[in-house]
Order: structure tokens, then C-alpha cells, then sequence
């Protein structure tokens, strides 16, 4: 069955309504004047504990089962994700195990146990922290939910878009910045079924520019070093998400941590709302290419708030 | 002739209102978990320039007969009042002229020049401020405009509590910092006005406590000293607000640096917002009186969002 469809994509909608906000779009006319556009921006830093992966990890679990929810879900994140599946495991009633690595920060950890989550920690490498999700996997038969790279949840993250486009039907570009692959594919998914004009943008950082290079080699790339202040933007795509990204994106913007940190400036001071600097790096890509973006309308999904305000110098 | 009136407190709103945004009224589920009671945030620090100070200037301003107007305005402020009065006059075609101690920080002279106001400098004591000003005002025959103890400006700010009430109508209080008055003074004015059972509480951080002593005294306080975050309220109050203050201001509650900080955390964490030290102190009232403010639905004036993210550390 085609789950790529604009019934299939309202009713993941309408299945997880009930469980998140429907988040504002806002403008800044000084933002505007700067960078000779119309920006609408979808702020899922005010969705539900602070990121649009609320969206998607509630998806994911609404279509377990009810055997399989009584058992309980599974990820390994130690960002967004974990305390999204967290707060939507809680919220319906299904118990949520994060393998989270050993020395992860303190602050993670607590959000995680704020929202209900149990943590298991894992040595920091790759191969323990999927070892660990399996061995819970296969002990307690929980389901596996991947933070990017399955498609309820690109389902879900796509219904920030699709919300989106219902209130602005008319814009030229949906710009999102591009980590796992999840918000991207999701979006590019939700503007290809409901607009005939609009195009997909993705804004990554050069610091990790993954996705970049991916579209250019046509295989998943890899980053060797993971320098950026974006920290939702160091995880890589994946098979299920990338040939979504392939078929709909029609460029990569990538953009130095100088005109991240300015992006972010702007947002905070101009608009007094709080964004992750994952989120400036889509603004950072539209004031990159003034030529390409003139007098056009673009929305911009903020992907969240959730900041440690301590690492925030200016 | 009555000033305080319904019938003119809405003339002021109707006059102001193309100049001036409507702001959101946000709330927080979780904050209202914390604090056990309803809290309706009225969100001045979406306003133009980013304080509800913009409504003040522009109604001063408006309420000058044209030739009047021709001649400019002038005040001495180094804070928002002076960015509110410099935005406002521009907006209006109006010149605007502000007397700033010298030692005033570049960003505060920046700001000011970014909204088209002159900057006029002076020693920085202030007689020197207010004999500077004179000056302006007896060379070019611009008319003073005090940043709180005017009537018009105090009418302007209370244009903030009528568009809360008027969406909010059943509130059992509304409370908002207090500084140099024109806010709790046109609030109280508003309050008083448009309901018959909500009350009007001021906030003020112990550290400059004079409008808390000034209640009980029965005269106007100062501060000795102005060791506190919230440096939007380090000014005293004025013979024009305080007799509002005193007849409709039920208790100013007084709270520590610390609960400040803690209230700010607050906001800017889980509303995602960014809030001036002076907007937090009025949380953090709520937070030190849980008995007090239990279930009740409760208004609360977000001053402005105007911060040098600089000097933020958390």
C-alpha cells in the first residue's frame, strides 16, 4: 500500500492531534527588510516539550498495536528524540526505554527522567548503543523506534509542514535544516502531495555537511568531525529517509558557524523567542542566497527551543 | 475634565492602535503546574521595539497639537523609554531628541540612532540630565515627554491591561513590575475601569524596593542602591502615578535577586520566550505567594524582551 499520500498524510494528522500543538507561524517585519523576503515562521519551539520530533515519535507509537504499546518502545537518542518519545510514550500510557551513552550530559538524562523515561545507559560507541536497544528489544519485546529513519515518524514530523501550507498555501520555498533526515523527508513528502509550485530547501552546516555531499555521490555520506553549534544536525541520513530527500529536495544550503551564530542572534533579539541554532541554520541559508530567495515567499520550520542556556555565549 | 475614564482610556487605544501591535496572550501548562494557578501572559515583549513603553510614547506624542508636534519631543532615558520615543516620533514624522548620560553604554546609543533619534549627551548626574533637557526644550521648543510620570504615557501603558482584560475579562488579578510607574499606574487605572472584582498587584525586586515603601510611608521613596538584575526598575515614582498607585494598587510583593533569576529560567526555558529581568520579577511574585495566587486566574504584564544577551549568564 502507498503510504506516500495526502489521505494517508492528514490522517497521520488527525491521529496525532489530540497529543500535540497546533504551533503559530510567525513573521518579523525587521527580519523581512534584512533579507528582501517573506519568511513564515512555523515554530515548533513551541510545540510540546520544545521540538516538532514530538510529532513524530507520537505517530510512531500510535501505530503500534495495542499488544505491541503494552509492551513498551525503544530508541537511542540523547537529544530531542528521547524526551519526545518520552513525553508521547507518557502521554499514552506505554512504557519508553532510551539508551542513552554513559556520558551523556546530566541535564539529557533529567529531561528524559522529567518526561517519564527510563534511561539504560550504554558505553559512548555506535555499536553498544545499538546492541543495548536490542538486547531490550529482544528481552522485553519492545518495539525499535528510530529518531529519523522510519517512516511513521517521517509521517509525523511532515504534519508541521502540512500545517504549514494549510494556513499558507502559497509559498515559493519550505526551508528546514537537515540532520537524520526526518524533518526534511517529512516536509518534502507533505509539499510535494499539497502544492503544485512550492519547492523543498534543506540548510545544513559546512561544519557537517553530510546530506550535502549525499545528494552529490548518491550514497549516504558520512562526517568525519562533527564541529558545529547546530548539535541537532550531527546524526547522518538513512534508507529510508534519503531517497525522500533525493526525490524532493532540489538543493542543499550549507552555511559556517559565523552566519549560524548571526542567524541565531537575530531570531532571539529581533523576534524574543528562543531557537535552537539547528533552526538559525535555515535562516542562515536564506541570508546566504539574497539572489535566489528576492522578494519570494518562504516558510522556515523552526525545529525547536530546547537549548542549554549555559552554552550560549554572544 | 475627568481623564480617567473608560470612555478615554479607549480613545487613547483607538488612537495608538495603528502605530502599536496587538500582542499575544500566551500561557504555559507547565508554569501553571509550578505556580498551581492560571497565569494569561500579556506579551509586550512582542511589541514594536520590544516594550510596552512603545505605547506610552506614541499616545504622548499623538495627544501634542500639530505644531507642537513640528517642534519635536525630548526626554532622558538611557532604557526602553528612549528607543520607545526615538521608534514612535519616527513612525509619526516627529523629531526626537534624547538626553543620555555619557557613560551610557554603546548599545543603548546604537539603539536609540537605529530608530532615528538624537542623541544628545550629557554629564552624567541627574540635574546635568534634566537641565540638558530643559535646554532642548526652551532652544528648539520641543516638548518634554517624562518616560512614566506623564499622563498621557501612563494612559498609553494602560492600553496593555485593556486589550488583556477586554480577551481575558475574569481575572481575579493582574500584576506587573513596577518601576518608574507608568505601567502599574496605567494598569491599575484599566483594572479599576474596566472590571469590578480583579485586583492590581505590583512586583518589585527587594533590592529596590521604594514603591513598597513609599505605600507604607505615604510619600515618595528612593533607593539607596540599585544592585538589582531587573534594570528596568531602578527609577522611583512620580506625583502623577503614585496617587493612582496608592488609590488602586492592592500589595506590591518583593522578591530576591535569586527568585528573579529562577522565575527567568522559567520563561525563557518553557515559554521559549525571551523576557526582559523586569518582566520575571512579576513570576517570581506569583511563585512567593502560592497561597495567595492558588487557582486563581491571574493576568501578568511581560514588561519587554529587550536584552543584551551579553550580560545574561545562567
Amino acid at each position: 500500500m502507498e503510504v506516500f499520500t495526502k489521505e494517508n498524510l492528514l490522517q497521520v494528522h488527525e491521529r496525532i492531534k489530540p497529543f500535540i500543538h497546533e504551533t503559530p507561524i510567525l513573521t518579523s517585519s525587521l527580519i523581512n527588510e534584512i533579507a528582501d523576503c517573506s519568511i513564515h515562521f512555523k515554530c515548533e519551539n513551541f510545540q510540546k516539550m520544545g521540538a516538532f520530533k514530538m510529532r513524530g515519535a507520537t505517530n510512531a507509537i500510535l501505530q503500534l498495536n495495542k499488544e505491541n504499546q503494552q509492551k513498551g518502545v525503544v530508541t537511542h537518542s540523547s537529544g530531542n528524540f528521547a524526551q519526545a518519545l518520552s513525553l508521547a510514550a507518557k502521554s499514552l500510557g506505554v512504557s519508553a526505554y532510551i539508551v542513552m551513552p554513559s556520558n551523556a550530559p546530566q541535564v539529557k538524562k533529567n529531561a528524559v527522567k522529567t518526561y517519564g523515561g527510563t534511561i539504560i545507559e550504554c558505553p559512548p560507541t555506535l555499536k553498544d548503543r545499538e546492541e543495548t536497544a536490542q538486547k531490550i528489544v529482544e528481552e522485553r519485546g519492545a518495539s525499535f523506534i528510530h529518531p529519523s529513519n522510519d517512516i511513521d515518524v517521517i509521517l509525523g514530523q511532515g504534519t508541521a509542514a502540512l500545517e504549514l501550507l494549510q494556513k499558507k498555501p502559497n509559498l515559493d520555498y519550505v526551508i528546514t535544516p537537515v540532520g537524520g533526515g526526518g524533518l526534511i523527508g517529512g516536509t518534502a513528502l507533505a509539499v510535494n502531495l499539497f502544492t503544485e509550485e512550492t519547492k523543498t530547501i534543506g540548510a545544513e552546516p559546512f561544519e557537517v555537511d553530510d546530506a550535502y555531499r549525499s545528494l552529490i555521490s548518491g550514497k549516504i555520506e558520512t562526517n568525519k568531525t562533527i564541529n558545529t553549534i547546530a548539535d541537532g544536525l550531527k546524526t547522518q541520513l538513512g534508507d529510508k529517509n534519503f531517497p525522500i530527500i533525493q526525490k524532493h529536495v532540489e538543493e542543499i544550503i550549507r552555511v559556517s558557524e559565523d552566519e549560524i551564530i548571526n542567524a541565531l542572534k537575530l531570531i532571539w533579539e529581533r523576534m524574543k523567542i528562543i531557537v535552537e541554532p539547528s533552526s538559525a541554520v535555515a535562516l542562515a541559508a536564506i541570508l546566504k542566497e539574497p539572489v535566489k530567495f528576492k522578494n519570494r515567499q518562504i516558510g522556515l520550520i523552526i525545529s525547536g527551543g530546547n537549548v542549554d542556556l549555559k552554552n550560549i555565549i554572544f
